[in-house]
């Protein structure tokens, strides 16, 4: 059975005392960004709870990391005081201790009703790389692109494959998204289709927040990898299929993805996610020396993507997947970035790839889960080969423990229409 | 004839008072980091001139632009700005103005020796894009790979390919390169290769530093790009060939390039550079109507490589080529690279890609100087496939003016061997 706290958490929440995740707030429209944490239905202002005196650990009790607009100065200071500040809060948090339960004005100002928040960004993000660490994924789209023999190229046993993605156009949850124009194959021998993107999709995926970086030249070793991980966030890569399609040989992808990435505000940390770590994947052939760890797990975490038509009262659920299907972990893909002396910086941030699992009903595309639009799905009354305008998307992860939830809330973007 | 400065600039210097080219220096080791402009042998500190109240123009009189450890703030405020500073600048440094040449104690502050003062990257920057403009670049490659027959793709003629490449491993001019380990293609049926780099290239390219940015979701136009660029460095995005072979397919270059990629110090006006402006290439098929320019120019910038072997007194030129023989115009890939809405913001880095030209003397990389190691490269009494440890790379970058030069100084890097 669960800790409690002395602030009401219903049965149902993603944010007990168990959870804690990290987001940045404004309590008010005018005022200043500043770290926080979720619990129940509220936000725990940590530069109220920094003023106050009340995180007295030797790391955190002479430090300004809530004093700042983002986490980048916490997640530097790594797992040490990722831990302090997590006792503390728990501490503090717990039926049995006076300090903030029975101060009534230290309550009002450090407890924000969530609904009152705006979230934003909660870190600054250097270098943003996105991964491809989904067999299953990686299996459909070269099925789909090449057809059905060899359709995972033979590098993606031996590394996990990743390019660099596009930090400008990361957004918080609840952002817009205006649908990309672009380019896309020519038929025949006309010039290339331009306008808006006809292949709209969105993929379902997690990411890593790096803590503390390495140095240029100094490569992370797998086995401290998971020292340089403060937690996960979910993430909407979104992908214009048709745009990413003509230009992507040889260099990747690129405009496909570049016009915006969403993610979830908050960020759940390793910490509280441990009690939900499982066996990793099994791996065949036997990654090389420098990726083979010690401690090879995933996280069960339960994915779930809702599609929102414009005008619709119900959301559809579209597909359930999991985090566990991972076949390359966040640990190996951080060690494999480093390999080379690629130095990481606190806030970078690693997408995991599309997450799909192994039946039809987990892929975490519409590229997938409509097999390139020959399979429309089911909405309700309508279906969708791909993303319409005014659809919402709305991924939500959550790890069961018994009695409580380690979740993740929500991270959800709506499709407007390309400018004329 | 040129414009003259009481301050001495010798006829060869790459900065005379028609150039003023912006960077970020350090005066002294301990001080802090302050823009300024190189003046023949000198650094004009714009953080002196600034207090000194010499920016009198109504952009500048009361900016905080110039007490900046970074030139973004400069960048931001757009080509008035900068034009502005350009004309106080050379009318300040002007043999017949006497605010700065009869101060003595302004000028002993104001003016460093170059050789005293420390470069540092002159701008903090988000993102930093490659594309690949050059065709002969993409032709030999092409060649190299897949064979004579379409050896470009046909996608290549229509938009100006890019991947997104990794900021942090950005690094300023001098700094050393450790060659990076990583694994290469398998033998058979071995497990890949895993070790040091066997095919350590340089790539001479040069890089575009964007001023203002755009918002997310709204396209810069082709004919207003020219006003979001500030200027051009010389740029050697190092690459490990083997690495980058073996994990490309298909999502692009990631490890194979982000160890390292090193600038020039001094940022090059387009301003300065105006008078060096060329015919663009002669573009067919004809552009799609977002990339087609009414003012389609590139610029008439000499450049050279040279290769200094450890142990060896002389360096080698290796190649001469010339960025005016890049098919894809900077202004047509800012275009390209927001026409999806993707927000660029002040100092991102667009890397134009190798730049090759026709003949064999001119290509940018030892993969196509040395035809991926069939035709080994003469370097005085030894010879190079790629780089081996202790080589150093030195680019340099000029404009030939009648009487003047705009130069580019060097953007230089040694290659460490990799960690045991």
């Amino acid at each position: 059975m669960g800790l409690k706290s002395f602030v009401e958490v219903l049965p149902d929440s993603h944010f007990p005392i168990e959870n804690l995740p990290y987001g940045v707030f404004k309590p008010e429209p005018g005022s200043k960004a500043r770290p926080g944490v979720a619990i129940g239905d509220y936000v725990l202002d940590l530069s109220v709870i920094a003023s106050a005196g009340l995180f007295d650990g030797p790391i955190l009790c002479n430090s300004d990391c809530f004093d700042q607009p983002n986490l980048n100065k916490f997640l530097e200071l790594g797992r040490p005081a990722w831990k302090e500040a997590r006792a503390t809060l728990q501490k503090l948090l717990s039926p049995t201790e006076p300090a903030l339960r029975d101060n009534a004005s230290l309550r009002q100002k450090a407890l924000v009703p969530v609904d009152k928040a705006q979230m934003l960004l909660p870190i600054a993000i250097g270098d943003y790389t996105d991964f491809f660490a989904s067999m299953h994924h990686a299996k459909n789209c070269g099925t789909i692109f090449r057809g059905p023999q060899n359709p995972i190229n033979p590098n993606w046993f031996h590394l996990p494959i990743a390019y660099h993605g596009r930090a400008s156009s990361i957004v918080i949850s609840g952002t817009d998204i205006v649908r990309p124009r672009g380019q896309s194959y020519p038929t025949g021998n006309s010039p290339p289709y331009f306008g808006p993107s006809q292949k709209l999709d969105f993929e379902l995926e997690m990411a890593a927040i790096v803590g503390p970086g390495n140095e240029l030249g100094k490569p992370v070793d797998v086995n401290e990898a998971a020292d340089h991980i403060f937690g996960l966030v979910l993430m909407n890569d979104w992908s214009a299929r048709d745009i990413q399609a003509w230009e992507y040989v040889p260099l990747g992808p690129f405009l496909g993805k570049s016009f915006g990435t969403t993610l979830s505000p908050w960020i759940v940390t390793l910490d509280a996610l441990e009690p939900f770590a499982c066996d990793g994947p099994k791996q065949d052939p036997h990654p090389l020396p420098y990726l083979a760890e010690k401690i090879h797990v995933n996280y069960d975490i339960s994915l779930e993507v809702r599609i929102s038509p414009t005008g619709e009262e119900h959301s559809h659920v579209v597909t359930r997947s999991n985090f566990k299907h991972l076949y390359w972990t966040v640990t190996q893909q951080l060690a494999h970035h480093t390999i080379n002396g690629c130095n990481l910086r606190p806030g970078d941030l690693l997408g995991t790839g599309t997450i799909s699992g192994p039946e039809p009903e987990s892929y975490g595309c519409l590229l997938e889960l409509a097999w390139n639009g020959q399979k429309p799905l089911s909405l309700g009354g309508t279906t969708r080969k791909f993303l319409e305008d005014g659809d919402e998307v709305i991924f939500t992860g959550c790890c069961k423990g018994n009695g409580y939830n380690v979740g993740f809330g929500t991270c959800s973007g709506k499709i407007l229409p390309s400018p004329p």
